[in-house]
């Protein structure tokens, strides 16, 4: 009984500093009450493989699908000094690839996705998260909700990553724009950067 | 397991009626900066095994765990007609089980936790969702943006249900209070009962 023994799992809970990355599908919702769901989940299914291919491309650790939304973290389980660069540079190429399967899509009469990307650098708990009969390598913490809130005010087509990724680059981002949010939950005010491009 | 091993299924996007539970800790987060990481995984992980328990003998399908929340859905990928009957039993078990928990954490010195849960009755796709790389058994459409509406307006400590679940059960739910949420993203508004009991 894990109420009883919850030693039972290799729980471990390492503080790790990571760059989180959380993608959506703008309006999928709406794509779902328009197409069949065949149509949906082959959509669906060619977005998020094109996706994966690219986070781990960069070495991201893909912590979950959740509906048409991606999370992914770079930092863990492995730290490298580069794991914002590598993250932003990801959200870039992503962004970049979304056409490629429109292109794919509208081969088949289907219609455009548009999808945004939030980024966000902080310290997290990082543990085999669940019971002895589920569990994940998962993330918890005040920055994941941060990254989720970031990822509410992102455009369609936007990379929006938080002051803490872009101070980690070093000026290796190019940011069009920055704006103050006033994110639900979360007391203070919280400053954005739109990123364009990267400069290594 | 079916969820690990979904190629026995039909996985090409299927319309399932189905009832959805969405349950978070209220103020995790905030726990995640006042333990240390070791506490927050074994107080994370104590509660999340009780509630796979639960939500298993009710024969739920537990989608995700993200951070400290939970996605179940009864319905799919087998329908049976108590679907929202036992999704309902199911959320005032998770809630009456949170006192044996917190029982185990304040023997350990660790502060109780109080959790909300949400519940949605509608019509969702279905699917094997992901890449070749990495896919799961998930679903996608309004009903799982409307479920964590309701999540982010119930209180700790309550079960908070959609109308179409409620009416799903046809007078076998104990209602206390009924409230219209505005919510963000929802056109319409939406009518939640705070649900206390069960009589079948």
């Amino acid at each position: 009984d894990l109420l009883e023994r919850p030693e039972g799992l290799d729980l471990g809970g390492d503080l790790r500093e990571v760059t989180i990355l959380m993608s959506d599908i703008r309006g999928f919702t709406t794509l779902c009450e328009q197409l069949e769901p065949t149509q949906v989940v082959t959509m669906l299914n060619r977005y998020l493989g094109a996706m994966t291919d690219i986070i781990l491309a960069w070495n991201g650790t893909i912590d979950e699908f959740i509906g048409d939304a991606i999370l992914a973290v770079f930092g863990a389980p492995q730290g490298r000094n580069d794991d914002a660069d590598r993250a932003v540079q990801c959200a870039l190429a992503m962004q970049a690839a979304v056409d490629a399967v429109n292109t794919a899509n509208a081969a088949e009469g289907l219609p455009a996705l548009r999808t945004a990307v939030a980024l966000n650098t902080g310290t997290v708990i990082a543990g085999n998260i669940g019971s002895e009969r589920r569990s994940k390598y998962g993330f918890v913490g005040h920055p994941m909700n941060v990254t989720s809130r970031i990822e509410d005010a992102t455009g369609p087509g936007e990379v929006l990553a938080a002051d803490s990724t872009v101070a980690a680059l070093a000026g290796r981002a190019t940011v069009a724009e920055s704006r103050e949010l006033q994110a639900r939950g979360i007391d203070e005010a919280l400053r954005v950067h739109l990123v364009t491009g990267y400069l290594p």
